[in-house]
């Protein structure tokens, strides 16, 4: 009877748990189990298209078909109701487009009664996760990981990386790597690698590879070499044989991340060698491993890279500084994975002059799902406007692919705040197709996630759209950047500086403030980062009356008295954009609080509000500590 | 010297005082002396015409020509730089139309190039103010009279009057009530009299006829009869005698304004007679003294009474009950003035019925320019788009005429507020033109009383335009109304109750707050003020579903669950509302702080500044205190 009662408990909270808590993410499908879904072939990929749509699809039937006239990507086309595609995977992305438009008032792209045909703008489709073999995730802010940790935890995950999978899937991500750039040498220990061969197990039918960050002096820290030098014989023997176990284990195995050399990692430069000697000597071991497979591995190499050879010079300079030189010399398997911004995340930044600057080499756009410089997990701050920004700036056509650091953490609701779903949400739809826009993107989410109400809709793309830049006026506006609170990057600390800490982490270095301005001197007659970018790109960011007002800061020392193109001061400016920000989070707080609840299950409401009413109070201490502090600089 | 020394001192001060210190108005016209003026005729207000014209239009001739083809009314034609009208008095409304077009970037309704005609709406353009003969001004908040106090103070104000001649007849304002509607008998005396007779020699070049405000009992006040019995032969011949004195020296005496039986003032009522009988007596009086002078008099009789003969009827329908059985018993020199709204002048209502259902009898608009009920002269509230409402509501062509209580006083900038000067502007422009919108009549005001900068136009032009949703939004959304604190209408007291005082008076009465709900009935299943209405109005607000939500409150007692049209319910909703009211007086002030400063000057700015300052805090309380209390009926 006790047993019954708990068993009766215990499903109580599974239906009250299952009915709203956000686990369900932006796939609140309700099965309709009334579609007959036709294949002509049947495989692992194709059977969880088929059964998504047999449980899902509200109509008579759908048919499947694999048309090798078709473009060899992962595209398809959608008919009526006959789903064509070159690959299997193509059939299961086009089962969940089926679906995306059939929701009740979707606001789809495309009417479904006419046929279109939609490919992916990039081949690499990755997300990136800075998970750590403990468990804990650097700068995730949702729990702790759902692919690492004890062994208990590993054993309950396989539903929830099954869910994962389908997550991804139905955004069209392809990839993903499973462990931290700050990599641990244990990652390619046989353990752990058949724990990798397992998860890629259930990854596989979803179209996703897996990859995994790499320690570069691994054999080494495993004492297994007696260096991690890239031309020693020893060490390219090593990862080759590491190669081979790998592809035995995972013929599919994408391949490895790698942060060398870069905030105290290790790397080639610690035996003098180049970037291009490391990356080439693991990409020709990869190649080695992958032999017979028919699988073409990747090295993605990190350029987030500062403070070494080019210590001193202007942080935001060093990647080119660093990669520009070898730019030719890399295998044709290695890529460059560049964060979009020259510095590190920042709620704005230009773009990284990397993606003017390495032509001859693949480039990688590194993005950051997680909110680590914008909020974390307790502001709602929706990044898509942001991508749209960098995409208008970088042309997607140059790009081999997009790698996003994921904000996926073993809280119930996967991302911490319900709306920080839907940036993992809108980074997948940006991976595949660029060119759409943050807004139908907002909208597509919210359709999906709460209602299609249109009212709801409306109001909340409305706030998602303007968050983004709230979040910008009440941290850092016209361009100022890293004047976080050292390490946690949460909470402003405009007076920040250690002496024990390099330069390059503190406030005081960023923004420069004294009696005469404010902001960073990278123009010509400064550390002209601005000449790292094309032409007609580093004219106008060097010219003061060019530079766009929302970078003026990042690129200028501005006197505090600088008339704005408005006519209003640097510093009236200054304190209307901090003032903006805080309104905007009341407003937006206003709003939710006041008439959107009706629109939204108890618990998510609830759950967004707690942290709207903590976004306002730290948007508050954003302006109050930052006026507070820049004002003592300026004479009234 | 110590002469010479004190001297140079006020002539400083007079030079920084006219700088810009918002004595000067919307006329803030630059001397270009160069036009030739050609005119046929010269006159007193001809002259002036004239004269305005050489000194400030800056083209090089302007021809005035009177036309007697044209409307006799006080319209214009202007084509190219000739001036044509019907009488003198459109030849100076001309020259001002002319002068305001030729401003630097005016947004000018019509291009100067092209001829065009302008013809007043209304007759009747007039100014009441509520000014007491000791000089105190009834909800006046800019200062004492500028008509009435002690010798000395009437004798400096000679050339104040010319000033406010020439501003009123800048917008088209072609008469004023020189004292309050709760009148001093004495003013009626010789020796005011004979003030009257100064102030409107001074004001009948620009032709703007005086009237003014009488108290009925006058004689039996002046121990001059023994009753004011209407129906009684020797008040009625006292009447005759103090009109032709009147006429004797004031030919052009515009007639009386009359607030009778209403809040303690004595009237016909107290006789048992009738408002016709008492309105009729005075109209006869007025039409025997003005015998011989070619003018046409007229009575304004106020419909705003409650209290009296409908005591304990729902005071918003009592104008109707008193007047409706009376229409068509007035003499037709009698107009009923009524104000906007059954209630009074609070930042939303309904309008008043009585323009529905008095059709026999002429009506006028009382509206009110002074802010009483909306923030005095501390809010910035621009009252434009509450007239634009009402207008939209009862049709202008129905009317005779509208009078707007006056905002005016001594203060160095005439009203208080800058932004109230506004107010002032739009009813006079109003007056001419109804249909006016009221945003091009904001920047049009902008453009005159600070500069035409496109940014600084476009950005005040919105704030003014969002002000008075704004200050509803603080303190009566919904259709709320009268939760004023007593006596001075400042600040909220939702809980107002006061024994002694007239229930009517008692914020309790308004809201009717109880734990099922908020909002005084006034359907068919209430007090049926809505019976008032015309059929398709009263059809409209009777139903709690088509009852415009922003007068939901006043018509209906509705349920704290109650969903409004959005699906919030009515708590949520009310709150709402009080917070983006808070927000953008927040929004409001931190743009004229921070990017306004630039295109205002440093007086001007800094005492809006202050105001705005004080608003925000003033928003604040209203919404505290209200939610707070309101809060405590609600089951949460």
């Amino acid at each position: 009877m006790k047993k019954l009662l708990s068993l009766l408990f215990i499903t109580c909270l599974a239906l009250t748990a299952s009915a709203e808590d956000g686990h369900q993410l932006w796939l609140r499908l309700q099965p309709a189990n009334k579609a007959k879904v036709t294949t002509e072939k049947t495989s692992a990929t194709i059977n969880i298209a088929k059964q998504e749509l047999e449980k899902y699809y509200n109509g008579e039937q759908v048919t499947l078909k694999l048309d090798n006239t078709m473009a060899d990507d992962d595209g398809y086309r959608i008919s009526g109701t006959t789903i064509t595609a070159r690959r299997e995977a193509g059939l299961l992305y086009g089962a969940y487009a089926l679906l995306r438009n059939a929701q009740p008032s979707a606001i789809s792209p495309q009417p479904s009664a006419i046929a279109y045909e939609s490919h992916p703008a990039f081949e690499l489709r990755l997300l990136n996760h800075w998970d750590n073999l403990d468990g804990t995730i650097e700068r995730g802010y949702a729990g702790k990981s759902i692919f690492w940790g004890n062994e208990e935890l590993r054993l309950k995950n396989e539903e929830l990386i099954t869910e994962y999978a389908r997550a991804n899937a139905s955004i069209g991500i392809n990839g993903t790597v499973l462990n931290n750039v700050n990599a641990s040498p244990k990652m390619l220990t046989t353990p752990y690698l058949k724990e990798v061969q397992r998860i890629a197990n259930i990854l596989r039918p979803y179209n996703i590879r897996v990859y995994l960050s790499i320690n570069f002096a691994t054999p080494m820290a495993l004492k297994e070499t007696k260096t991690a030098d890239p031309l020693d014989k020893t060490v390219a023997k090593w990862w080759q044989k590491k190669a081979k176990e790998i592809y035995k284990l995972i013929p599919d195995f994408g391949g490895f991340l790698v942060k060398a050399n870069s905030e105290g990692q290790p790397g080639p430069g610690d035996y003098k060698r180049s970037h291009a000697d490391g990356a080439n000597m693991l990409a020709d071991a990869l190649n080695a491993g992958a032999k017979g497979t028919g699988t073409q591995p990747i090295v993605m190499w990190r350029c987030f890279v500062y403070g070494a050879n080019h210590k001193g010079e202007d942080r935001v300079k060093q990647a080119v500084s660093e990669f520009k030189p070898l730019d030719g010399a890399f295998r044709p398997n290695v890529i460059l994975q560049t964060k979009n911004g020259p510095l590190d995340f920042q709620p704005r930044e230009p773009y990284s002059p990397v993606f003017d600057q390495i032509t001859k080499t693949p480039n990688m756009a590194e993005l950051q799902i997680t909110q680590e410089y914008l909020g974390q997990s307790r502001h709602l701050v929706y990044l898509a406007p942001m991508w749209e920004e960098f995409f208008k700036d970088v042309n997607p056509q140059k790009l081999k692919g997009v790698a996003g650091v994921a904000n996926i953490g073993l809280e119930r609701n996967w991302c911490g705040h319900h709306f920080s779903q839907a940036n993992w949400y809108a980074f997948g739809r940006l991976a595949w197709n660029p060119l759409m826009t943050a807004e139908s993107i907002a909208k597509e989410w919210l359709l999906l996630t709460f209602t299609g109400n249109p009212q709801f809709v409306r109001t909340m793309t409305q706030l998602m759209m303007e968050s983004r830049e709230a979040c910008v006026n009440y941290m850092m506006p016209l361009g100022l950047h890293h004047i976080f609170k050292f390490d946690h990057h949460y909470g402003p600390e405009p007076n920040g500086f250690k002496a024990n800490y390099p330069l390059e982490w503190c406030p005081v270095y960023y923004h420069k403030a004294d009696k005469n301005g404010i902001g960073f001197d990278r123009s010509s007659k400064g550390t002209d980062a601005v000449g790292q970018y094309r032409p007609e790109v580093a004219r106008l960011y060097d010219n003061i009356k060019t530079c766009p007002e929302n970078l003026l800061l990042w690129f200028h020392h501005v006197p505090w008295t600088y008339r704005m193109k408005d006519g209003s001061t640097l510093w009236e400016s200054l304190q209307y954009h901090y003032n903006e920000g805080v309104l905007w989070t009341e407003h937006a707080h206003n709003i939710w609080h006041n008439k959107m609840r009706q629109y939204v299950d108890k618990q998510r409401w609830q759950e967004v509000d707690w942290r709207m009413e903590h976004q306002e109070k730290n948007a508050r201490e954003w302006r109050d500590v930052c006026l507070k502090y820049f004002g003592s600089f300026v004479e009234q």
